[in-house]
């Protein structure tokens, strides 16, 4: 199934604008006016002649021009109308928003719809969604207003989700803590163009490195596995399933019209799938920042370099509760470190170049370990709070990181000065994280990936 | 073990205040004066005349005014004649800062401060901490600079640290956070002073409500049994241990000098002590602002509302999977939200008050299941991005949240205009998540702690 023109759509015809600027239609329209998108525009409402100075079409059948993608965003009663003129205005690429379908007990709406897109040949995103969004094109779809979700910066990470409240939180949250985004895909009831049909999409997008995928119940399992399966060795997918408990299934119901199955089949299907099965969406988004940063790491001896020795314990302690190894250091790495270093440094594993560290002792350790045969990653805590570490520790990190040679991951603790120090490390392409724990964790999902 | 006026120093003296602004006696007398702190401060180095226009005495012998407490940031090599001067102008609480006793494998040392301690009856925090502060007082001898580490508003958690680092990283993050606190202490070595000591301190600490440990590893076990199992009947107080891994525990001795001791026995004491354990710093902090909040629970019933289904479901699993209960609301609240609600919305376990959720059906839901006998504990899903929820919605939870009827707790994902928000919320005294995952473990922690 192509869906490149989805999200490379010339000309986008956007179905029920109405003036009200609260309405779904009208903040699209908007949304896409504010945007960079460089496509044509067109809107439709039967009602009005103008709106925000465009004019708007009274169907998709007045208007001249090919349209290559169209969003709707009308009442459930006329969405049948709508579709047959979308049909015979050829318009094969469809977005729809609109809601009533089996989620709200509506199967002869859905049975009905399904009809109409089969006689046209049209591929439908949702119904029941909150839209799209492409990160090169600047296509944006998404039905909330830019004021209260903001809209991510170009990068590695595809997002594809069936609720359409936790793509969009998750989506501003991440473009907050400057996530880069491919795609967001928010696919809803999933009527024809299913999470299967997208992944294999995403497979062949060269901008996506990482596929996120949030699911309340995926309806045909064999054609999940099998392109998971084949997608999986190309590039990693992230997986969390809402509604693994009994309770949590039935809540699904009532939101997306899923019937979610057993938790086991799912978490069986994942693993005969290869994909990577993510607990909580948190995890989900530091595994996917980990995957998308570091080259492929040799083996899962880590090396934890530290100025904060309770960080090193933590560190440490995590390692082990994950089933990672701590990497012991080759003797002619010892010896350079100890002729290199003061004393009350501790050359070992943490390497704890205390409270007085200062971004010299980062580069000689760094330089270090990254030669060290014995270590395959690096875990580097950096705790900004002590005056002798200068900013240009960041340079150091990721010149070090840019040599592409170890997965490098550090951790950061503090307040404003830390947390501009880490979104420039974070920007320069190193992943950083608060806690060890998290950081663990997600290097336990990119051993698992790659080993 | 008196500890008050190390909190409460009238009359405070630096020890080692040197001319470079780089230097730790510096640092703590440069945070000293710009902190609020009303007392007197005196400060001592033999080789200066004045610093900063202050006057320098060249040893605690010649200040003429009672001194309460004193700051130690000197060279190991001069620590018992300091200390010996101390002893003799009759000063009873030293906070020292210096380092390489027994961490550095220098026992020696550690025993002979030990005995001039007993002839001069002082009483020592640390040596090897990074000092201690008060919010109320705002008495700071925290030797990092206000540049670098942000200090925290008043409020009602403590925080005893034994690593420096971690101390003060997490003082720095929570301080971003908004978390208030009451004291933060860094022991260190504990010398004479220890953890248990601190904790029966704070215990008789009106403005704490919260006590947060971070240990890698408790000398004196019996005596923090007995301590903690007394305290913990009045205040909760909340342990995250270093160490618990073999690997961990041998890090812990060249950090702290702790022997950690097995992991088993630390959580079968953490058990007979009634304290909580988390897992993490991360938890910790999460659990402590829960505690911190919210009124006793009457059970452990939970009530779900939200306006995105996704959260709804991901919130009942959480809930499940931490062992708590979903609440069935009664009869009456449910007849009472129907007659008001339009068809869309889910009247049930979770209220799924859907994409177009005004703060109104927030108002309606929150007043119902706060007098429904049938529910305990209320985990509120807010997600801003939908352009109905207004601003005043935090008023509104602020309100019932006011009448200490039941704990509410909020989670809200997003961006900017989200943070805002959030920020508010807790600053009127409701938690706040960015993830139902996390604030679920928390109410178990509350749950436990009470029922």
């Amino acid at each position: 199934m192509n869906l490149d023109r989805f999200f490379n759509a010339k000309r986008v015809a956007i179905i029920g604008v109405s003036k009200n600027p609260n309405k779904v239609g009208h903040v699209i329209f908007r949304n896409l006016m504010d945007s960079k998108y460089q496509g044509e525009i067109f809107i439709v409402n039967p009602n009005e002649k103008e709106i925000l100075g465009k004019h708007c079409y009274p169907s998709v059948l007045k208007i001249q021009e090919k349209i290559d993608m169209a969003v709707v965003a009308i009442p459930s009663e006329i969405i049948l109308k709508v579709v047959e003129e979308c049909g015979k205005k050829r318009i094969k690429n469809l977005v729809i928003i609109t809601a009533g379908f089996e989620e709200s007990g509506n199967t002869k709406l859905k049975e009905d719809l399904l009809k109409l897109l089969k006689k046209y040949k049209i591929n439908v995103i949702g119904p029941n969604c909150v839209g799209i969004f492409d990160a090169n094109t600047q296509l944006d779809t998404i039905f909330l207003p830019r004021s209260r979700l903001k809209r991510p910066e170009l990068g590695g990470i595809s997002f594809v989700c069936q609720s359409g409240a936790v793509g969009s939180a998750i989506l501003d949250l991440a473009t907050t803590e400057g996530y880069g985004f491919s795609k967001f895909i928010s696919y809803g009831n999933a009527i024809n163009v299913d999470e299967s049909d997208i992944i294999d999409y995403l497979a062949k997008d060269k901008q996506t490195k990482v596929i996120c995928l949030y699911t309340e119940g995926i309806k045909n399992g064999k054609k999940f596995i099998e392109t998971a399966k084949k997608v999986s060795r190309k590039k990693p997918i992230i997986v969390v399933k809402g509604g693994i408990t009994e309770e949590g299934k039935k809540a699904t119901l009532s939101h997306t019209g899923s019937l979610a199955g057993s938790a086991e089949i799912y978490f069986a299907a994942f693993k005969q799938a290869k994909v990577i099965h993510a607990e909580t969406l948190e995890d989900m988004f530091n595994c996917a920042r980990v995957l998308e940063k570091c080259v492929k790491p040799q083996g899962n001896r880590i090396q934890v370099i530290t100025n904060g020795g309770g960080y090193g314990i933590m560190s440490t302690d995590a390692i082990i509760k994950n089933n990672l190894k701590m990497a012991k250091m080759s003797s002619s790495t010892e010896t350079l470190l100890k002729r290199n270093f003061p004393k009350i440094v501790t050359v070992a594993n943490p390497i704890d170049l205390v409270g007085d560290a200062t971004t010299e002792r980062y580069r000689i350790s760094l330089g270090a370990c990254l030669k060290d045969k014995n270590i395959d990653i690096l875990l580097v805590v950096l705790l900004y709070q002590t005056p002798l570490i200068t900013p240009d520790v960041v340079d150091v990190v990721t010149e070090f990181n840019d040599l592409n040679k170890k997965p490098i991951i550090v951790v950061s603790t503090g307040g404003e000065f830390t947390q501009v120090l880490k979104n420039s490390l974070e920007s320069n392409g190193v992943p950083c994280f608060t806690f060890p724990e998290n950081a663990v964790k997600s290097i336990k999902k990119l051993t698992d990936y790659y080993l």
